[in-house]
């Protein structure tokens, strides 16, 4: 098999190292998954996680293979700082990957670099890959992208070119309430309430200023009137992704969207944009993260053929 | 010295315990320390702990000697429940406090109940003592006491009645974000500053619709514009402290204000609504504690005698 790998794709973020052997036209062969992320690790440690993960598809082959990176792995405390490149611009191409140091003769490593915004400050790391597929499946696409996550994104896009970005930390304060706060005591389990997500979204899109005070009231609904875990967990659920969508509203209120990000989260987005009438396209996150670095890696190959 | 202590107070929360001796005309003769807080015990653990810290103060008296306590040692989950008293109402009396089951025949424990609200749901506890010991020495205060902390609470208070409170996260946000999410990496340290506090607070009372997207604008502020920590720490403060400002902006423009908490939080509350013109009174949240403690302990000596 392993003469039939032509690259291979890697999405290693803080928390995740994922790598898939890729074939022709795109065909996953194989791939692994594994928790090694980039924030549990010093510099010279990657490559030997890295060719961990990997060895099994190196053995045996006549030439050696290109691997394209992205995500935190690329930050400055990662095996190699690809530098963020400013917008508005097009997503990275291949002339502006960074390859990482790596010792072992049979395999390269270039990782994609981020986009920073410099008024107002932002950055992403991962999600101008998902761009890059996207826009490789949707070319003409003239919209914003909503991107879910740990750190929501919603990105404006126009002519291939990223022309500005706004993130949000709806995901990983989701996170931090659900586990960590007061409120771990009521919204236990994984259960959902559709109805109490969009109770939560409307309350955030009408009042954003009671957000703050209607976070805390989960709790003593749950201790004075037994509020199901279900629906308090959707309610808070509701109340952070409602106070996104009433800072974006100028966005998704006036443009094409689509949805690019993990297909259960994004299925909650769609639900509340439907809501307010808005139709969003939806586009799978890792499919779209394939799609970007199997951009870079044709257009690698075609210079280098 | 012990047969001078004439009661014991303590503040038992969940992650800490105070207790103090008390002698004649509220005089603090000793106090312990420790953060033996209720989250870490189970019920029957409560005594022991107890009589380990109070044990020096019990040795060589000729009577027994009460305790009167407030906190969440009075929970559900705590020594002893003491149901919730449901507001509209004064703060609790002594006839409404719970004895806690004790074995040791030196000393009784009393635990002041919390109070509820029905609609909007809310609970306190703790705070029903803070605002017993204002109210001992500001009897025919008329306006709203803001009490920051872990979760703020805003308690409307008229004719010595607690008619009406609202809580917010806020200090248990602070912490999970400057502690624990992305932030982390740009909040560091203890610093402060205070023109960019009231930016935030300006923000968020401004615009409570984007609070969101500022949170997270820190961390980018930091990476590519080199955002002093300090700044940094003091803005986060700001944003969540200028979003329930604007939800409470009702009560604090057109009442008396007291701000009843620790005395640095205190002051960085009062700077923001000194921003807004409104003149709040400072009192001291542990001097309010041992004031509502003593009103009750006075009232069930007086009983007893």
């Amino acid at each position: 098999m392993n003469n039939k790998i032509e690259w291979i794709a890697l999405d290693w973020g803080t928390t995740h190292f994922r790598a898939w052997a890729m074939g022709a036209g795109g065909q996953v062969l194989d791939q692994v998954k594994s928790d090694q992320g980039m924030g549990k690790l010093e510099r010279d440690e990657f490559e030997t996680v890295f060719l961990e993960h990997v060895e099994k598809w190196l053995v045996g082959r006549n030439s050696p293979v290109s691997a394209f990176a992205c995500g935190m792995v690329g930050a400055k405390q990662g095996w190699i700082e690809a530098k963020y490149i400013e917008t508005p611009c097009a997503p990275p191409r291949n002339e502006q990957l960074v390859q990482a140091p790596l010792s072992d003769p049979r395999v390269q490593v270039f990782i994609v670099p981020g986009l920073s915004q410099h008024k107002p400050a932002d950055v992403m790391r991962g999600e101008e890959t998902q761009i890059a597929g996207f826009l490789a499946s949707m070319p003409t696409f003239d919209g914003v992208a909503c991107m879910p996550g740990t750190h929501s994104k919603w990105v404006t896009i126009s002519k291939g070119v990223v022309k500005h970005f706004t993130t949000f930390m709806t995901g990983e304060m989701f996170g931090l309430l659900a586990k960590k706060s007061v409120l771990r005591h009521s919204v236990g389990g994984r259960g959902w309430d559709n109805a109490a997500f969009i109770g939560g979204v409307k309350l955030a899109m009408d009042t954003p200023e009671l957000v703050a005070q209607e976070l805390f009231s989960i709790r003593p609904q749950t201790m004075l009137h037994d509020l199901p875990a279900n629906e308090a967990r959707a309610r808070l659920s509701g109340l952070l992704v409602g106070a996104e969508l009433r800072a974006t509203e100028h966005l998704w209120s006036s443009r094409d969207v689509c949805i690019i990000g993990d297909p259960k989260l994004s299925e909650h987005y769609n639900k509340a944009l439907e809501f307010y009438n808005c139709q969003a396209t939806i586009a799978d996150g890792d499919m779209m993260t394939l799609g970007g670095l199997h951009a870079v890696a044709l257009s690698a190959m075609e210079q280098a053929s």
